[in-house]
């Protein structure tokens, strides 16, 4: 029998995403919504979280679609209220209160699902199973995206707490915790804000490899035409390229067929957290989370022109 | 028989507190220094660790009291040396490096011991044990020293990843994350960076608090006069005041008597590193960290009048 989920926050990413996630799963059954102006057709709609808590017993797990700022209050409501937990990316504003949500669904019993969906691109595994065995001389992520076109008015990611361009790149470096076969840290950021705006437009890192690779990251949210979403990788068999946000993988220029029938990063999502509540287990990963925060910690900040949409 | 010890970086903090720390202990001898310009009389010294570590076989520790930027090398170095590990805090300039420490630590069998020497100041375990059973109004920290005085021409500080302010801050942090009964995370941030310097000289700090307190934090380097390291906390059993960093505690305005004959901070970090390599224990607390790192990736940024020595 389908688990009764509730998703909050019906906006962008719910609908091109989440629901059909879950419309195709059979796992779980949409139960309701919490969202403050949007409704699903048919399916009881509240204005916030603790209403539909109260009223709809039945639903055991929830998936918040909400910005990252507003996410723990709901987060910590639903666990409180003996409900499994799934997060969109990044799971949360800071650190501490994502380590506070973990603590508090282990002393529940209850699954927290920290998601990464860029992870569940279709070519990832495979670009982690070829980098084990390799000798990595570089790695440079190259992701460029025009936020205008991807980001809508979206002011809450120019907000302080929204991350601006690492809101994308963090999802870069989840697939580079990912596949890199050691651990990385920064050794080196550059930050670039607008000087009407309180997050980044762009940032160069650089990571220390205890390996000896050198692995460098350009964000940018100003580039215009198709986005660039590709891992540039070189070794001592060859160079590769992981590309299109993870979806394809070419060694040596020659494209891998793996990944063509692979579900998409959502279905994906949604079976690991059918998964992690049956097995009573959560998963949450925080390594692209500290990068970020470790980059706005030692990363110096240069102003550069004002952002206006 | 006392442990051979090793201080890498001879420098203010060095002489000021672990000299004569490892001096006044049954623990530790001092066995050699690696540091670039100083060194300390009749103990064998090096201009780098790895120079030590292949000379000195005997040393079984290692104390870095570097600043954090160059901790993470010398801090691996030893480690897979297989010598035991004490930072000085902040323990270093990245999260992840020192999530990587901790791993390797771990991996190797070896104590890695992140100190936070505020948390020994002589009133502070009183302190959280009057805490522990109070309902918390509010709690306000307000940590303000001149930076002329106790950082004379350290330039580091002012570097990207030296924290400025937040370096004396963090020692309020830990002490905030060592007394106080709850998780508590930033809410909000506000720092003010000096228009010629990568770290900020002042910052103002909320903090949620499920418990319903308030939790706030006042940061300034540019205090003139006295320094003022204080908590105050008011509760349902009246008010206290945590003051001169941790060293005095009074409960509705009467000292109490508690900690005058307590150990200074050193020497019981150096009695807690003793026991730890005893116990084949690691403490890595990330805490006051994580808060600093949270505070720089959600902090709203304001530009000051330049900061010049």
């Amino acid at each position: 029998m389908p688990h009764q989920i509730a998703i909050v926050g019906v906006g962008k990413i719910a609908r091109d995403q989440h629901l059909p996630a879950i419309s195709a799963s059979p796992d779980f059954d949409l139960a309701a919504t919490a969202s403050r102006n949007a409704q699903v057709g048919g399916v009881p709609a509240y204005n916030d979280l603790a209403s539909l808590l109260e009223a709809q017993d039945h639903v055991s797990c929830v998936s918040l679609c909400t910005p990252p700022q507003v996410r723990y209050g709901d987060a910590r409501l639903a666990l409180e209220a003996g409900r499994h937990v799934m997060l969109e990316k990044p799971p949360g504003a800071t650190l501490s209160e994502v380590q506070d949500l973990i603590d508090l669904a282990a002393a529940k019993g209850l699954t927290l699902y920290a998601t990464w969906h860029s992870r569940h691109a279709a070519a990832v595994a495979e670009a982690k199973a070829w980098l084990a065995d390799k000798a990595i001389h570089k790695l440079d992520i190259q992701w460029k995206e025009d936020v205008r076109y991807w980001h809508p008015g979206q002011d809450w990611i120019w907000q302080a707490g929204g991350l601006g361009v690492f809101d994308p790149g963090i999802n870069a470096l989840s697939v580079l915790t990912e596949i890199y076969p050691r651990a990385l840290h920064l050794s080196r950021a550059e930050l670039r804000f607008p000087e009407n705006r309180d997050t980044p437009v762009a940032a160069d890192l650089t990571f220390y490899d205890a390996g000896g690779a050198q692995v460098t990251a350009a964000f940018d949210w100003l580039h215009a035409g198709p986005p660039c979403w590709d891992i540039h990788i070189e070794t001592d068999a060859g160079t590769a390229l992981l590309s299109e946000g993870g979806a394809t993988f070419a060694i040596g220029g020659n494209p891998t067929q793996i990944g063509a029938e692979m579900p998409g990063e959502y279905p994906s999502l949604y079976a690991r957290f059918a998964d992690l509540i049956a097995t009573g287990q959560s998963e949450t990963d925080l390594s692209p989370m500290r990068h970020v925060a470790d980059a706005f910690t030692v990363g110096r900040r240069t102003v550069v022109a004002p952002f206006e949409w």
